[in-house]
């Protein structure tokens, strides 16, 4: 399925991608990785909303909103996927200064869902790569991704891990590379803001929403001393930790619960590595 | 002179860009902007250099120099110009993790000098936006500029502004938004660090190198209370200030001197407007 992809420059179709595009040349732009289930991405309001979100930020204009919820449900023709939408800029402009005029580029993907994690739940280590703070940019999901690529890259050696966790700037613990972080203490569920660095996953925000998580600025330790951790994605929904550096967690009755609510609400999320975890 | 164009995958020469291309989803590349006088590069090591330092700094491939030289000699055909290489991780993956086997995509363009700054110099402000401080990424000429993109914003509203200064998280002077900065006090041209924040310019690299200029940390009040500011690139070389906001500089003699010591050093930057200003 990897490699379905549609372009389009404004409302056109487009055959490839400009070299001069913004999102090529300095990263200009946001993405949205969502899951489809038989042809249907349930949570498509809340990531064009991020879209949105994100676009206002940049100063983007954003595709037609109904002509892109049509390509990607023909693209998805019925199937199950990770859907991938990236909006840029456009072309135009050697320098920093954004042409005004320049039509918005926008590419839909279709890839295929990702493994099952073998096991009962991801091994996680922290990274070394501290998240730099930037207001301006933190909460949305935007291109400049090279911190998450230099912090994944740090998984290829070392003691092996499925996902690491990141600390921004004053060893607050923001998220995993690709994953929002959960942990329970004291009956909670607490997850750190997203106003200085990472990003504001659509599962998170579900979550908050649902009411059966909160907000909560949180220390390394404190994920070290939690009685149970998952990771959230749009694509995989929640995810056990079962496992970061020298600390282990048994599975935990409050997780199980978290991902059945998930699930109910979400039929893509009724899947069998979810109910055997 | 725009718009001339040459796409490359490794050494094989292409026709376009891929929309899976690694710089395009995340920004995963670094580039360089070189000024060319009469068909050379006279600081084409200095910006090859920088180039393989951004790229092991990102784990990336360098395109074959040998290639790379010959290229952009042919597509500069003898002229004067703004010659761009931008080198990425080249195709494949839909996460951070980057596929080892991609070939990276280098793309050579050319485009017009910039336009002469009207005026005895640049009339700068201060952006309210803050540069991150991300060591990891500091110093190297990477494609993760929205940061740069968003300060560049900033002067199409207000009072009128041809460059905008950059301060970093603990108020320190770092750069303009495509330039770096020197300011003279007690006889002596400073610039700051780029350990944290900012590019390692190649025209600062050379200022540094013939020991006209030396690195220190400085406030902004340190910039306001200078007695000359100067912004340097490698396309525009050494520009005055003339003013920031409500302070004024008249031109300085050591303005002109250090213009002059990098026009005999380099003829690309012996141009009227240098001889004038």
């Amino acid at each position: 399925m990897s490699g379905t992809v549609r372009l389009f420059r404004g409302s056109t179709p487009v055959e490839g991608l400009q070299p001069d595009d913004r999102g090529f040349r300095y990263g200009e732009g946001v993405f949205e990785t969502m899951r489809a289930h038989r042809g249907a991405v349930p949570w498509w309001p809340a990531h064009w909303q991020r879209l949105a979100r994100g676009a206002a930020r940049l100063g983007l204009p954003l595709p037609p909103p109904g002509m892109a919820l049509a390509e990607a449900s023909a693209l998805l023709a019925g199937g199950n996927a990770v859907l991938r939408l990236q909006l840029t800029r456009g072309g135009g402009g050697r320098g920093y200064a954004s042409p005004g005029t320049a039509e918005p580029t926008w590419v839909l993907s279709l890839h295929s869902l990702p493994p099952v994690p073998a096991g009962e739940g991801l091994r996680l280590r922290w990274c070394g790569l501290r998240l730099a703070a930037q207001p301006a940019l933190a909460g949305i999901k935007h291109c400049n991704r090279l911190e998450q690529v230099l912090a994944r890259a740090e998984l290829d050696t070392g003691e092996p891990a499925d996902e690491g966790l990141l600390l921004g700037p004053e060893d607050e613990l923001v998220s995993a590379i690709a994953a929002n972080v959960f942990v329970l203490r004291g009956g909670e569920w607490l997850t750190p803001p997203v106003e200085r660095c990472g990003v504001a996953g659509v599962c998170r925000g579900w979550l908050l929403e649902q009411g059966l998580a909160r907000v909560q600025r949180l220390s390394r330790g404190d994920v070290e001393a939690a009685d149970a951790v998952v990771l959230t994605n749009a694509v995989r929904g929640i995810l056990p930790v079962v496992r970061l550096g020298a600390r282990r967690w048994e599975p935990h009755p409050r997780m199980r619960m978290l991902r059945q609510a998930l699930a109910a609400a979400h039929p893509a999320f009724v899947d069998p590595d979810l109910e055997t975890a």
